[in-house]
């Protein structure tokens, strides 16, 4: 059996998204920018996504920019804010749980002279907001909480977040790529200024991505050049992969509730049978405040590469935590914020279930991963007795 | 009939590199850092594609950094380059007829306190190696000149300039995004240290770029994240795009020779063609030191976009210059620096010829063009009598 639980790493595209990608490619070829027919094509095409995308979180049209990834759009969206309106001040504050993207941005934007504040989250991976409060002020010029962090799957209290950063005038910026699609992100409710999304993460094609950025906001471009996307995003427009992302948004929004609905009871089963099926196994993360498609189980003595590869020959395919940084050796930063030791949060498994998964592949993960758990144990000189 | 030669704004996709591309969407989906077999088919799909990109310019693969678009390139090879190497001097040294994002990238570089040094073109638009030489100094940290230019052409002389840059020690950059695959480019031969290329312009998907960077250089990185590409690019791999391009790079290295023969003879009968039939219609660029695809042609007392919407009412479709500043009114830079004035500028085509271009389309165009402008000029205040 095959099971695919690595949406965290990568979807695949839905078949109605590539679909509607497919005339693009070699029909439908047009430069938005050309003035004659192919050119207006790809215009309407790409108008058409705008709209779909901006429907998906609540916002209009004009205030989505489309880039090549969600990478790019913390790129545009932090580098690009903290810069245009540097004079406010040079204060910026993030969470500890942020994407490596975030906190590498972070750490060139220091370089420039900002000063970056880490929010630390609780033993749950829950933003500690008092601590927040403590951190944001009248200097602060942007603040960055990741509405749900995709490696343990904790839900940020972003409205509340977004509350503290306008009591001084911050900004206010949520990376939603691993959120958006799976619980709501109204942008009038929640009140963020800007707002990372990514294409693949909705089903949509890799090499797409959008930021949100609210009406009135300007960003200083991060990619120069001709002046594409309202001067936001230069560089000749991926309106296949926008296209995509358009589709695989209207697609998402349609049964959102539903879907999330039938991945929490997967993903409670996969957590309880897990959990009861082998000993010294545990659940890093919120129990309930959690992206519906996330697991991540800890198991002592083993080390969470072994298992993968383990579980790879078995054909269930995981994670042991962001695809982002898997081939650093480096333990999870996500992991280390929580308060766990090196050797925790190395023995940890991230399940990130998707549209394809079913009660089967759930029942066969759990009824595998005993044994699988059982033979690399007995391999360790750490494993107690007991265990082996 | 239809007949596209907008090919310079943009191609489509060869139907064997969408055929190539299609796994990588839903069934090979995985993500290249994750270690398990749907990473793996990624990651070996990758450096499949990397090793063809790099085969296209004599090249190894790992001096091949993809990226989402030339533009992006242009950014990461041009910023990443002087910055980088900024200790060396602040001196930058372009054509004036690089593409716009070059010369964007110069005026942030020239805020960042670098000192741009414009060389440049004959009325032809061959760029003047005696100029070059007398501004590039041991202060130059970095030369760009474009291989050839896609508005009008003219192929330049790289490999010379790439001499007097080196003779000064300073880095040379090419923009090969419309000269990859028409003409051959030998890193070797030719010896530029950072090339652009664009995965569109050789019949792959938009969306995909990459970056010559030759062995042992380094530069910083435009797009801060996870460490992907070395470190060099980071964001999640947009494995279709990667692995379009690739196949695109390997297909048009077969018969680079024999397209160019082809091309090269369409091109002079629909040059030879116009002129003939229309009077007071001149080429712009030079006669035979051109891109094999390259028209441009200037057709006094109109405007080329009043031209443009009528021949695609005809189902021509060509641009009036590069796609990538259309909508803007200003007249383009590259015409400007041949020494044209605004209204010669205004009133001029681009045909680019590509694949699907056989000899009756060339003759539909050659038919039509007459009457179109001869009812054009009628409508102009500026046409002498003798020509309404």
């Amino acid at each position: 059996m095959n099971v695919y639980m690595d949406h965290g790493a990568a979807h695949p595209v839905d078949p109605q998204v590539l679909e509607a990608m497919s005339p693009y490619f070699s029909d439908s070829y047009g430069n938005p920018s050309s003035v004659h027919t192919q050119g207006f094509e790809a215009q309407r095409a790409m108008d058409e996504a705008r709209e779909r995308v901006a429907s998906l979180i609540g916002a209009q049209a004009s205030e989505i920019v489309f880039t090549s990834s969600a990478t790019e759009s913390n790129n545009l969206g932090i580098i690009g804010a903290a810069t245009r309106y540097r004079k406010k001040g040079k204060g910026i504050v993030v969470s500890n749980i942020e994407h490596i993207s975030v906190l590498n941005i972070c750490k060139e934007l220091s370089r420039q002279g900002f000063e970056i504040e880490y929010a630390p989250v609780d033993q749950e991976g829950i933003l500690d907001l008092g601590r927040l409060t403590g951190l944001v002020d009248d200097e602060t010029v942007l603040v960055s909480i990741i509405a749900a962090n995709g490696e343990i799957g904790t839900i940020q209290p972003i409205k509340e977040a977004a509350e503290i950063s306008h009591d001084h005038d911050a900004l206010f910026h949520t990376d939603a790529t691993s959120a958006a699609g799976q619980i709501s992100l109204d942008a009038e409710t929640i009140g963020f200024d800007l707002m990372t999304l990514s294409s693949n993460d909705i089903y949509g094609p890799k090499g797409a991505g959008a930021l949100f950025l609210r009406k009135g906001l300007r960003v200083r471009p991060h990619m120069i050049g001709g002046g594409q996307e309202g001067g936001l995003r230069s560089g000749s427009e991926n309106i296949p992969g926008i296209v995509g992302m358009g589709k695989a948004a209207e697609l998402i929004q349609k049964d959102i509730d539903g879907e999330a609905k039938r991945l929490t009871k997967l993903r409670d089963r996969l957590i309880k049978g897990t959990l009861e099926a082998v000993p010294e196994s545990y659940l890093n993360g919120h129990p309930t405040k959690r992206l519906p498609n996330n697991a991540n189980i800890r198991f002592s003595y083993i080390e969470g590469e072994a298992l993968i590869l383990s579980l790879d020959q078995l054909g269930i395919r995981v994670s042991s935590g962001s695809a982002c940084v898997a081939k650093t050796l480096e333990p999870s930063h996500v992991l280390m914020a929580l308060g766990l030791r090196h050797e925790e949060a190395h023995g940890s498994l991230v399940f990130t279930l998707g549209k394809s998964n079913r009660e089967d592949a759930v029942e066969y993960v759990i009824q595998r991963i005993p044994d699988v758990v059982r033979r690399l144990r007995a391999m360790s000189p750490l494993t107690p007795e007991e265990l082996r």
